[in-house]
């Protein structure tokens, strides 16, 4: 009853024998290999549009290497104030932007609601020195709290940023299990609501270690300047084509959707039966992720019965599914919820 | 034939297998895996000596986090003109000392020698505020023509080095190849000869992508900074134990001196096929490539036959051979010289 | 009628004689002139404590260099949410701790509360390498609202920050203020009651451009580094008698707690006349600065009678006055308001 | 007899008057001063030309300033290998271009050749990610041997430069010097002969501490971008009036150009006493330093006479003029020479 985080299961056997097939010969090094260029292929063809694409090892990384070609030293960006990127990276996104601030936004659920933002970048002033501007928002999906934005709210946020000058960035995580849970094509949630520069994000979902650094539209002329960064940032893997094979292996016959789709259905499951037994949700499920207020001995009844989660700072418990979590754990976990 | 680069190269299959058996269940995630608790004893085995340890994906990676260490932003690290930290990871020191430079020194066969290194080290004054001193002396195993530096050269530049306050940093990206070709031992050819952190690389050698940044002696008690560091550069792989499966299959019966033993004797199989063609070595052959200086038509007939291989500034041209070179490439390739 | 700013006000006259008079004949340069050197004699004097110190041009500077040598790239500094350091400095601080983040708090009059500090430094997790631990406290004398913290806070705030492992800073661009407005020593105010770095300001107190860095016990250790730091970041001035000459002239007699004084006075005696007149105060006056709520047509009023003012962005005016403020500018102000 | 440098001097008269004038009632900060408006007009007048300008108090910031636009943190700055840039400024430039490189070239008396530039130039291969490719060239005026490039040497260095995608960058902190000494206008000797971004120095000339960054050109774009790093980096005064009533003064009839004629002339007059004496000189006497080498007790006498001057790495001594150096400071030196 591993429900610690998607990042403790293991990879998905296809991603495995994909690594496995890649390793035959000789192969350019540094990206010029031939299972990078399939990649990018898959990708356009996912997202039915050109776009310029790179990879990388870790999630950490590809939203770092993104910001930094978004947002200058002297800039900022915009995120929800429990945004991965501002608590769970260790300033990567100041390291990587040589300084960049974060501005942060409350919201329920962990997101942002254009509400909280419109003052926000009412009040910018980019002719005042003194005061740091923005010139980025970037989006978890799914948020910190397991919720998914849905397409119109990506649409009205990013009208509202490109209005104020900002350009947009998507932490794409959890990226399919939004897109399994608002029933939104890629092309959708993405560039054709707004966004600028996406992080694709695999590991999560069942790669070994694979993330993705989109970007659409114009975006794609600051692809050299990205490939500067990354190399700069130690983030050009030498032997590339074990990544890209992940990307390709999660891609092909949609497996990485089918993936999403059972740990969305586990987590699911696992929040109606907390729920049937009385214990009160503290977000909505829209992903991977159950939030639950647990009472009493409920806790320790769970962790007795082998239970892993973690306790929330918000005072609920997180549980995580993934592509790997079995029916049994979820029965197992009601059960021990008692 | 493909004497391009040994990160040409697929890994071994044995590094693969053991990738594959890691595969199994849960594991907790950013290097609490039993993987990287093995890989780390097996490090300080072969080392013979308590160490600190981490592990990344990228030989530029190690490096940069390893001289971020080391080097304050207000100080200097000193290397060979064409070492890699200077000449190949586009500016990766710069980025992750935050703005510590490089002070270069010529030297024949780009290895440093102490007849260089002590009028920069007897100018340091670390009281005149205006110049950068140098704090950190970074050797390279093998250097960028594929010299090794044997372990009383060692021995005296780090006492050199550190008799003027200075760390010591060794970039053993080729390490095994030094070893197989000075006959040292590990231990002797790092910390017993003064090297206080060590960039120890698997990739090249025949693993994924798995190098190792270690800590010798006192430099241990930095491991919490280095762990810092490479979070926040995002180097910390959500699922580690891929990363730490790789360096366990390669130390695992010496595979990893096994392998180097055979791309070592490739190389000088090479090498004296060239010298019995005429051929004039720019370089000495101490590990697994070989520079030689062609004549006439013979880049183009190599080329012609099939041979990769490039072109090196200095006017020759560089050849490496790696685990799985085969002795029909050499035949072939010195065949193809005529 | 000029409120806008102490930065607006002319230099005392005594500052002025004080640098032509050192500008007889040579001086070493970068700091290694007589004036330095008495300088600093003059703060030990004033501090009734050996410290060590150097010099800059601007309060943004003084900040940024106090901040570069407490708070790593990979750590945070703690402050207000409205402090100077985040709203107008235009991210220096991040620029000069390379990417060090500030952790912000909510309190009212934008001073920062033990009740509000406590949960901050009681999360801290130094062990959990994917949050970024608070290392430095950073309080503003006078806070951006005017408000003055008294020696017990001081003393109460500084304690939690080091019993939590953290440094403490205090901006005081208004020190003298604070000093004159709460009756409290210097010595009392800053190293006495925990404060273990100072941006001691001149500048909106009388100077022309002349901020102290100053770094009291054992912090003085520092001071190599914030030299190097100085340097580094073009804040060692050639000529630097004429900075220090500043210094000692606003020291001499106490100057600077008569200039203070008059400010202060004449902030309290604006302050009285507005809320006789009936105009609320949004803050508590402890310095310089009044912050009062205007109705109806009063700002224009005021203005048409040619009072210069901020809107504050709390809904409020801040009135500032400085040593240079006339009686004859306070009557007309409250006149003008009716 | 103060040889030591030209920041050992004290300021003109002239330009502590213009101080004090300016110190009259309020006046609007952080560079919205009339003073400043007045400076930029003058300076206008003075290049013929429109131009975009900030001031700060150390040519170091200027210098640092100056590279930060237009230097990525990937790219890098050509310099000679004994540039102050380099040797003088404790990493400065890499710390506000945020780790950009310097690439260093030789060059006789410390100036670069077309000869050396050309190969640098002819080498870069912007596709070539691994590689730091140049985006700037710097030179110095007068060169950190005291040698002036002419306005030949410039223009070809500059079509070297621009023809392969760099930008141009001249440090001149000695700029007068170098005009009076090549009889060249300021036009002339910088955009017209190429030059982008120049530092205008103006305190070792004779000013309390004020330099110039001037923007020709297209680069007057990058002005927003300019000041936002020059606040970021604490270099933009509050009572900015102050050094840009310095630049005024120096300006004003002249003056500027009559205090480097002046000091020229003492240099070559120092000069040819050496050269009458028998001294060699090491490097052409084109501004206010001299180079010569000195035998024996040659050293030893000129210090017992009370000469200051400074022991230089290549083996010469080096002595600075300055617009206050005495003819009889000259007289005595030849005379100790003996």
């Amino acid at each position: 009853m591993n429900f610690a985080s998607d990042t403790s299961a293991p990879a998905h056997h296809k991603v495995l024998e994909a690594v496995l097939a890649a390793n035959q010969g000789y192969a350019p090094s540094y990206g010029a290999d031939p299972w990078t260029a399939k990649a990018c292929t898959a990708l356009c063809d996912l997202f039915e549009t050109e776009l310029a694409v790179t990879f990388v090892n870790s999630g950490t990384a590809a939203n770092a290497l993104a910001l930094s070609i978004l947002c200058p030293p002297d800039g900022a960006t915009i995120c929800h104030e429990n945004a991965h990127i501002n608590r769970d990276e260790r300033g990567a996104p100041e390291f990587y932007t040589h300084g960049g601030k974060l501005l942060l936004l409350p919201g329920a659920h962990d997101k942002i609601s254009a509400t909280n933002l419109e003052p926000l970048l009412g009040a910018i002033n980019r002719s005042f020195v003194h005061e740091t501007p923005a010139d980025v928002l970037s989006l978890s999906q799914l948020g910190e709290a397991g919720a998914a934005y849905d397409v119109t709210e990506i649409v009205c946020l990013c009208d509202l940023a490109h209005a104020a000058g900002l350009h947009t960035h998507m932490d794409g995580a959890r990226l399919a299990n939004a897109l399994v849970s608002t029933k939104a094509t890629p092309a959708d949630m993405t560039w054709r609501a707004g966004i600028d520069v996406l992080s694709f994000g695999f590991t999560k979902n069942g790669a070994m270690g694979a993330e993705a650094v989109i970007l659409f539209g114009k975006m794609a002329k600051r692809l050299d300047t990205l490939e500067a960064r990354r190399k700069r940032g130690g983030h050009m893997p030498p032997k590339q084509r074990f990544v890209a094979a992940q990307v390709l292996a999660m891609l092909q016959d949609g497996l990485w959707l089918e993936l999403a789709t059972h740990a969305n259905t586990q987590a699911s499951a696992l929040a109606d039966g907390f729920s049937h037994a009385g214990a009160k949700l503290q977000h909505p499920v829209q992903g991977n992720e159950v939030f639950v207020c647990l009472r009493g001995g409920q806790a320790a009844a769970l962790r007795k019965a082998g239970a892993q989660f973690y306790d929330w700072p918000d005072g609920s418990a997180r549980f995580v599914t993934n592509w790997n979590t079995q029916k049994s754990d979820i029965h197992a976990a009601i059960a021990a919820l008692g």
